[in-house]
C-alpha cells in the first residue's frame, strides 16, 4: 500500500493522495443517499456508511478510504447522547463529570466495525483503510461547550482548572479503546483529528494535550497520523507525540512545516481547500506548487490542509488527484 | 498619557493597561442600558455610546477608553446595510462589487464623532481615547460571507481570485477615511482589528493584506496599534506594516512575540481572557506571569490576548487591573 510505504518513509515514484472529507456533500451520489437518510442513519447503517466511504474511490484513484463516521461517534457509546443540526449538539457536561465517563460500549459501535469490514471487502487491496477519532482535547471541547463554539470559553476555562487533566485522561483511555476496536476490525492506520488544539498555548499543549495524545497513540499497533489545524505555534511539539506522521494545515508552506516538525518526519498536507472552489487549471497549478514544496522527499502524503468544503466542484477534486497521480518523482530520497 | 508614552517607548514605572471589549455585557450597568436600548440604538446614540465607553473607567483605573462602536460601523455609511442578531448579518457582496464601494459618508457616522467628543469631555486628561476600525481583510470577510463564518469559504476563494486586490484597496481607502474622521474628532490613537488575518497564508498576507494595512496606517497622524489573533505564522511580517505597536493573542508567550516581531517594537497583550473566567487569585497570579514575561521592557501595553468574554465576573477584571496598577518596575529599560 502506497500510503503505508510513505508512512514508512520508503522511496516512492509519487506521494500517496487522499483528502480529508473526501466522502461527503460535494458528491452528488452522497447527496442522493442523504436525500433518503439523515446523517445519523447514514453513519450508523453499515451498508450505507460503507457505500459512502467507497463513493470517492469509484471516481478518483485515491490511495486511501477513510471510514465514514464522526468525531462524535464514540460519545453515544459512552452514554452521551448527541444530535446533529447539522453540527453536533449535546447537553454540556462539567469537566469534573467528563472524568467519570467510561469506555465506549463495543456493542453500541458495532455498526462501525461492521462498516470497516464492508469497506475492506469493497476496496482494491492496494488502497489503505483509515480509521479515525477526535483527540482528547477536541472531545473535551465538544463535551464542555455542548457542541462547536466560536470562542470555546468553557474549554478554555477548564484548561485553567484542576479538572482538565483527569478529564483528558478519561477521554484518552476511551479514545484508545475506541480506536483499538477499529484496528481489530481491520483499519490499516488511524488519523487523530485535533480540531481545537490550536486554541491552546504551548505550555497548555505540553502539560495537558500532549500526554493524552501519547496515551491514545502508544502501542496502538497501526501507524498513526496526528492532525491539528491552526497550530503553527505548536508544530515543534508534534514529534514528541509519537505519531507516525503529522498533518499540517495550508497556512504554512510545507518546507517550513518540515523545518518545525523535523526533516526526518512524515508530513501530510497541505493544499488550501479553498483552491478547490476555483477552477481545474488553478487547482492543477496550486497542486503542483505543493508537490514542488515537498520536493522529492519520501515521507510526504498529499492531502488538503483541511477538509473538503461543501460547495467544492467535483471536477476540481478530479484535477487535484490527477495532478498528483501524474506527478512522477525523479530521484526520490 | 501613559499609553502614548508606552507607544513612544518611554521608560515607565508600570505598563499602561486597558482591555479589548472593556465596555460590554460583563458589566451590569451596560446590561441595564441594553435592557432599554438595542445594540444599534446604543451604538448610534452619542449620549448612550459615550456613557457605555466611560462605564469601565468609573470602576477601574484604566489608562484608555475605547470608543463603543463596531467593526461594522462604517458599512452603513458606505451603503451596506447591516443587522445584528447578535452577530452582524448582511447580504453577501461579490468581491468584484466590493471594489465599487465608496468612502463612508461623514454625515452617516456623525454619531461616532459626536460620541468621541463626549468621551473626551468626560475623561481624565491622563486617559487616552482610542478609536478603531476593522482591517481591510476582516471587512472583506464580513462583506463576502455576509457575516461571521466558521470556515470563511467565500473570503478564501476570493483570495485566490484577481478580485481580492482591488476590493482590499477600496476597503483600505474607506477605512483610512473613516479613521481620519475619528482622528479629527479627537482620538489619541487608533487600533486596527484584523480578526480574520490568521486565516491567510504568509504569502497571501504579504501580497494582499499587508499593502492594504499600510495604506490605512501611513501618515494617519496618530499612533496605531495593529491586532490580529491566531496569527503566530504572520508575526514576523508585523514590523513591515508600519504600526506603532502590535497586539498579540494569548497563545504565544510575550518574549516569543517580541522575538518574532522585533525586540525594539511596542507589543500589547496578552493575558488569556479565559483566565478572567476563574477567580481573583488565579487572575492575579496569571497577570503577574504576563508582567514577568514582559520583564522591565518599555514598550509593553498590558491587555488581554483577545476581548473580554461575556460571562466574565467583574471582580476578576478588577483583580487584573489592580495587579497591573500595583506593579512597579525596577530599572525600566
Amino acid at each position: 500500500m502506497r500510503l503505508l510505504a510513505a508512512l514508512g518513509r520508503q522511496p516512492l515514484d509519487r506521494p500517496p493522495v487522499w483528502l480529508m472529507r473526501q466522502a461527503g456533500r460535494y458528491l452528488p451520489e452522497y447527496r442522493a443517499i442523504r436525500a433518503k437518510h439523515d446523517f445519523l442513519q447514514a453513519m450508523t447503517t453499515p451498508e450505507l456508511a460503507a457505500e459512502i466511504t467507497l463513493q470517492p474511490l469509484r471516481r478518483f484513484p485515491l490511495d486511501a478510504a477513510i471510514v465514514f463516521a464522526d468525531i462524535m461517534s464514540p460519545l453515544p457509546a459512552m452514554g452521551v447522547e448527541v444530535a446533529f443540526d447539522p453540527g453536533p449538539r449535546l447537553t454540556p457536561i462539567a469537566p469534573e463529570d467528563v472524568a467519570l465517563l467510561g469506555d465506549p460500549d463495543p456493542a453500541r459501535v458495532a455498526y462501525l466495525t461492521e462498516t470497516i469490514k464492508l469497506v475492506r471487502e469493497g476496496l482494491d487491496p492496494a488502497v489503505a483503510t483509515i480509521g479515525f477519532a477526535g483527540a482528547p482535547v477536541t472531545l473535551l471541547a465538544y463535551l464542555v461547550e455542548g457542541g462547536g463554539s466560536r470562542q470555546l470559553p468553557a474549554l478554555r476555562r477548564a484548561l485553567h482548572s484542576d479538572a482538565a487533566s483527569p478529564a483528558l485522561e478519561t477521554l484518552a483511555r476511551a479514545t484508545r479503546s475506541y480506536l483499538r476496536l477499529q484496528v481489530e476490525a481491520g483499519v490499516d492506520l488511524v488519523q487523530i483529528f485535533d480540531t481545537w488544539a490550536g486554541w491552546l498555548t504551548p505550555s497548555q499543549f505540553r502539560a495537558l494535550a500532549a500526554p493524552a495524545i501519547r496515551h491514545v497513540i502508544e502501542g496502538l499497533g497501526v501507524p498513526t497520523i496526528y492532525f491539528a489545524p491552526g497550530a503553527a505555534h505548536l508544530l515543534d511539539q508534534f514529534p514528541a507525540l509519537g505519531a507516525t506522521g503529522y498533518g499540517v494545515d495550508w497556512r504554512l508552506p510545507l518546507d517550513e512545516a518540515w523545518r518545525l516538525i523535523g526533516e526526518d518526519r512524515v508530513v501530510q498536507g497541505n493544499l488550501d481547500p479553498a483552491v478547490l472552489l476555483t477552477d481545474p487549471d488553478t487547482v492543477r497549478r496550486a497542486t503542483r506548487a505543493v508537490l514542488d514544496e515537498a520536493g522529492n522527499r519520501s515521507g510526504h502524503i498529499f492531502n488538503l490542509g483541511h477538509g473538503v468544503l461543501p460547495d467544492t466542484p467535483v471536477e476540481c477534486v478530479e484535477a487535484m488527484v490527477t495532478e498528483v497521480v501524474e506527478s512522477v518523482r525523479v530521484g526520490a530520497r
